[in-house]
């Protein structure tokens, strides 16, 4: 057996997300039918990140085994091929030792969430991108997201149904940066709970919008109540950018 | 009748261009769809770009007369909603004299052409941007493309059914950026010839790949025979960007 890495890009709009349901179409299962097209052989994957349903990734990473003898570059080639016409890429594969591990070997993930600003609704980047129809404040955005940094308990920022075992987590980085009407949130942490990062981009956009203050953002903090932080920004504006390992 | 300038955004990847055809949905007919569901009017529709299918716009020029009375403003709006859920949005609508043709008023039209070299097919890009599986070199098509600047006989870059009454036209700009495995092609000029951008670039890319030399280029415009040009780029890579009006 040998494993590999994947580096995989795909547009989450068409799945149920990145694992395998009963209710629909997976990245998780499009790639392992991939395999088992190329190789005739039953392998079970495993991603970094678990994205949810219309969620997209630029760098999703993914191990898996292989018995069947072949290089990186013949995997990533093959499963591209039996993918198509799907809108999932491998970018890259590399063999790796038997320890590497997509998800508990990751040590940084990073997120980036894009909100358009403006009157007329998304043709172009629509599925690509929050459309908000009025301007945000980014720089008031920016200062109150400042609070959600660092080593806290996200209880307030967590879904109902996250199934990690403590609500602490340490964000590393939440910046918040305006192009035009596009408005770019940067997120990076060892690791998020289930829906943190669009629960955090759901009550910035109450600050953008003038509705909250920066102290109501660290006022939904401190209370570890789902009820206190704002609602759930839609999947369609966030990317997993990159998965980060020991080196 | 009040005369009403939109600027409007597309992705023409499900339809047969901006013009109204029998064979299946164009950009055109969507829009005057969407005016006659707002105000019962039957308008014609006049674009500044004739686009093909498959080609976006992120800044098409269209004009329409609406008998009934209403603000720029209104219209925008109505006719958004009314385009719903098709990817066509109308960015802005102003009110303007009897006068204006969104395309013989027009000045300048720019394009933007994208083309994606990497070794994994586009999965996030796909219909985007023009999937070229090897390296292009950029600076050897930057340096061919500026044969094709200024006034000539662009007939070996015109498509056969070409409805102009001369191919002689005068290309203001033709550059060639990268971005990491980003290519993007800039071009500007009063008016194209049908097809004219994506035969440019078609042979452009023969540059970008070794196969060709910018004598070459240069060869092939002074042939004034389509042939001896490079094939046809695909359109999903193709981008009306801006169209130009006297201020």
């Amino acid at each position: 057996m040998t494993r590999f890495r994947l580096l995989v890009e795909y547009d989450g709009g068409p799945y149920v997300g990145w694992q395998r349901q009963e209710n629909g179409a997976s990245i998780q299962q499009a790639l392992e039918k991939a395999v088992f097209a190329f190789c005739g052989e039953r392998v079970a994957t495993t991603g970094a990140g678990r994205t949810d349903a219309g969620v997209h990734a630029l760098g999703q990473v993914v191990h898996l085994d292989i018995a069947r003898a072949c290089s990186a570059e013949t995997l990533r080639d093959a499963v591209n091929f039996h993918l198509k016409p799907q809108p999932i890429a491998v970018l890259a594969a590399a063999e790796v030792g038997p320890d590497f591990h997509a998800r508990f070997s990751a040590i940084g993930r990073r997120y980036l969430y894009r909100i358009l600003c403006r009157r007329a609704p998304l043709a172009l980047e629509r599925g690509r991108a929050w459309w908000v129809p009025v301007p945000l404040n980014a720089a008031a955005m920016q200062e109150a997201a400042q609070h959600l940094v660092g080593r806290h308990d996200f209880t307030s920022f967590r879904s109902s149904i996250c199934q990690a075992a403590s609500p602490v987590k340490t964000l590393d980085r939440l910046d918040i940066e305006q192009q035009g009407e596009e408005i770019r949130i940067h997120a990076a942490a060892r690791s998020f709970l289930h829906h943190q990062v669009r629960n955090m981009v759901g009550s910035l956009k109450l600050v953008g919008e003038g509705r909250w203050s920066g102290d109501d953002i660290a006022a939904a903090l401190a209370a570890r109540d789902r009820r206190a932080a704002g609602p759930t920004a839609p999947p369609e504006g966030l990317f997993l950018t990159e998965v980060r390992y020991p080196s």
